[in-house]
């Protein structure tokens, strides 16, 4: 059967599963399925067990698909055998990329800090903090305007006003920005205003959300969503790039667990998973991925050493006046602490500190 | 000092929290946060400890939010006392609330069976489907027309064809309909063709979408958040209520935890939890909480055992071919199976099957 | 390459195994690990892909275990395709087995009630609560005298003395009792008082226990892990099975999940997964499953409704001033109701309450 | 009332704890709790709210936890305030304990690596294993002679003989060893042959276990269970230290959540927090936190990083031929690499690699 498969073509992207048949499956229904397979082009397997007759397939994934065999009342289940994502892959580019936000390069050799205040609060507040963020030393901004926050009686960020203070205050500091967007119809608005785009973990599979900014060449900073696998993070990064928006940034930023002592569970097991399958930079946010201020600088050095681009952290000039997360903020003393710390991690991992432009 | 006290007025929301300092926090501490309570008009209380300070405080939740307490550098943790949810709760509003969807009723003593495909691929295969779940004697139809998948290169539905031909069907049945939306920009596409909008998993908690929601008069039914816990989904469904819609139907449909043998584990626990705490009617999706055929109708009987107002089920008049979630979707056999195992447990509780209004 | 393949015999445990190379094996690896597989004479399959080699196996497991090929630096996976479990499987036996304990069946079309007080805390209350378990018409008492507590300064049970108790109370209203054991140096004891044995949680792993447990013929009720699958759960029971005891019921008790508003999240999912795959009786315990007194009555009926073989519950004659477990354990009143309610849901999925033997 | 209430004495375990009554509880109910609390000597605190009363307790945690409030019917919830654990905690010992293992130093400044292979195998496997060990660098030694496994039909370690072939090696090589214990009846046996007891992920919270070894004053390595809260972990070790033992070594290895991609989710956070809260070393097992060999040495350089007293790491001297765990085992070459690659790290957050002792 093998003689009617027809090879790979470039840029097709291909698939292998293996289908397992239910104990009382018979021989027809074996040979009903590997005929379906070898129809569409496609190459059958086949591997009849003591117990079980297990079938494999192999061919162009958006052909197999249409098969439909994990519907099939005589099949147990079907695995595949590749990973779902392609452009995102290793495979598919064997060497590191690197974006650059506003200029300053993300991922490939050097540890970039992103910081500022969770929510853009005042002209004042995002000035006072993006001057302690330069001060440190951090070469990029982040400030959210639009703010997904889970009771209706919260506060819920300045929208498009905010936006203008972060990129007033940007242009004054030399700093390039990101912020939130958490709706198509404010991807413009954003564009037009910051250096790059941010989806937080609530928007992660928001996918018509991700298909605008595929068609965006703004940098994107994906984050993970707290119920979210790895692989999930890739597929939803693969969304950008179908698009052709090769610029994404990946964030481990903690997930959901049975832990409550933390906000969140910090995923760094993700850092060397996702370098090992993925040619896009990730980085880490240790103000969500902990919830706990004491937390923060620790796990920013930990993210450093397991091989981490950069981080992605909360600083607020006045904490306990933030009218958001500012139980986890740093302060512009405790932010000037952590890069010291920083510096001697990132070197023992052979990376360097990215620094401010010069402006 | 509590003579300072001003009563909560009707309309308010208030707050009791309990403020516990850190071990290193001195009198002076103390006495400089209640000064800052008492200050707003909110009450101040004092429990001093032999080894933690522990402060009160009660007023309007929005006016105890501006001191953002659990920012203070000596607050070890803000414990609320209250819950944050109010318009939604059984203190508001002891008794049930019944959410009309195109006139059929669910809550208040009927059990309601919304069915239909996962996805419309087509309009026979949307009325076939349908023509079946009427035969079952099921009320309401449900079909997906904008569908978030993880993987790009999936299936994504028909979008506004879709929509048409839904609206069509629903027609030629008398079955009034719900689909999902998932964009601020697709509600006034679905509120004209629809009885009904499915809020999905994915959209718990897009902020912006429930606003668009609640200035809508149709009726909502908002799913559970697979990361999402109880108190959150009634959070959420606070947006929508808050915006001045009422109809909310909630959700259960099973969250994310380690098993892996069933693509979610439906929490059955949330439906006399939230029984209690709101007046609300909720229903349970078995098909997403097990993601297995064989499981959906045990699982929609436990959920008529344990209080749930009703079901929403996934049929398909041909579940091999289907485009999504075949494995877990019913047949017409199945299906009608199902609603004759449901009929005893439902009485069994003392309730009544919601049957098709005759058209 | 087939021909060298000896067909199974009866009682040998035979296991199919895809796997699946890395991409950078070539055609030798294949070959030196088919050759391996074959050599050992079991049956090697070859199914060659354009992106990855994958590899089947197919023979003995305790033969196939010892290439150890999950280890083997060529090897991405190691996909098992036959369950791990055999003694416990429907495969091994089609029909559902009926555990006594002290002549009561548990399984088999009737629903067994096993209620009691969480630990035994005096004669006179052990005795309270049995009577108001016999008076509303269970069958079985549970009581527990060697407790398992989180903190060392909890009341951690009376011991053998509570045994004693128990046996007493036992022998005086005609109820067998289960207890927990928690201890192999405890398991005479036990055995000696007490008509069934009971593993809780914290237990489900201790293998050793499990395997001293396997070599009694009293029955085991065994509870599911808080973070166990259920396939740990059906292995765990083949321990105790694979040494000569096949007297276990299965019970699930919840799992820990992120949610906080209920002690455990109750996985009801694994009543129906579980009769699907085991012939052993399933039974479940809404007491822990959710720590919740109010929660407890609605999930005993939705257990029921989902074909579970009965219910494990805490009673306790005077709860407020239990020594454990105090919140979620039912009054004697709250506990006939329960039986009340429960009946017509039994009788609806067409089972039948297990009543008292006359004494 | 304040004036009742007698100060806490030396060596008393005190506790705050809040109490909040349900809606309808009226003032009589309050005023019954507040005069029970205050007839025990304990302080009792009245925090009267307009939507729920609020009560406070202060005093002996034995003596107030014969209240059980949590049982009131007119209870909705009782919050302690203060952490139960004591004897753990920094708060009755500022200071970082060092345990030493064999006169191998744990905390207070160094860094500490115990490696060896999961299971002892042979006399030969543990000898080849553990010089590669000590060529590394590695100053202890760890290996299994009793395996718990979650299959009955997988290797389950070679009992006393294993521990004889540790002991052997252990006195050949100079390198004190740790070896697991899972049985009361095997503790003394494990004491004479080993310099520490491990218990593993299953057995932390087996109390008659940990009281055991709290009456030994060999050192203890205590494994996270996969299903434990970081407060449960710090309980557990309170049971070993309330016996007698104050030698307890802490150590996170991952725990069970919804991501597959990995073995267990190695939840880091834990270092800084239980650093903060207790005074016991903590050290990480990067080789069950992820599962998978390419992980191991990225973690194991996180760990350092965010504040780790040491490693626990699986070494084999031939993975692809191990009898268990072989996927996550390092060869020689690769540990030998880990360790050349940690040293940086350790140094760049000022702490030192703890080497052999010459012997």
């Amino acid at each position: 059967m093998a003689g009617s498969f027809c090879f790979p073509q470039a840029g097709e992207r291909y698939r292998e599963m293996i289908i397992v048949l239910k104990p009382e499956a018979d021989g027809a229904v074996a040979k009903e399925i590997l005929e379906q397979i070898e129809r569409l082009g496609c190459r059958p397997l086949h591997m009849p067990g003591s117990e079980r007759v297990v079938l494999g397939a192999l061919g162009d994934e958006r052909v197999l698909g249409t098969l439909h065999l994990e519907n099939h009342p005589m099949v147990e289940r079907v695995q595949p055998i590749l990973s779902p994502y392609k452009l995102v892959s290793r495979e598919m580019q064997p060497d590191d990329t690197v974006v650059k936000i506003g200029g300053v390069p993300i991922g490939g050799g050097g540890f970039t800090v992103i910081a500022g205040p969770c929510a853009i609060e005042s002209l004042e507040q995002c000035r006072a903090t993006a001057m302690a963020v330069k001060a440190a030393g951090a070469p990029l901004l982040r400030g959210g305007a639009f703010k997904p926050r889970t009771s209706p009686y919260s506060f819920q960020g300045l929208g498009v006003e905010g936006l203008s203070y972060l990129q007033q205050v940007s242009e004054e500091t030399g700093l390039p920005a990101v912020t939130e967007v958490v709706e198509v119809a404010d991807v413009e608005a954003v564009e037009k205003r910051a250096a790059g785009f941010q989806v937080g973990t609530r928007n992660m599979q928001n996918f018509r959300l991700l298909r605008a900014l595929g068609r965006s060449q703004k940098p994107v900073v994906l984050k993970r969503g707290m119920a979210a696998k790895m692989d999930d993070l890739l597929l939803a990064a693969e969304y950008i790039l179908s698009e052709g928006n090769p610029n994404v940034v990946l964030c481990e930023r903690g997930i959901k667990t049975f832990e409550t002592a933390t906000r969140n569970t910090l995923d760094l097991n993700a850092i060397p998973y996702i370098k090992e399958r993925s040619h896009l930079p990730v980085i880490v946010d240790p103000s969500h991925g902990t919830g706990v201020r004491e937390l923060v600088t620790p796990m920013a050095l930990a993210a450093a050493a397991c091989g981490a681009d950069g981080i992605l952290v909360e600083v607020h000039h006045d904490p306990p006046n933030a009218l958001s997360d500012g139980a986890q903020s740093l302060t512009p003393e405790e932010f000037e602490t952590l890069i010291e710390k920083l510096e001697p991690v990132v070197n023992a991992v052979n990376k360097k500190m990215t620094r401010c432009r010069s402006i």
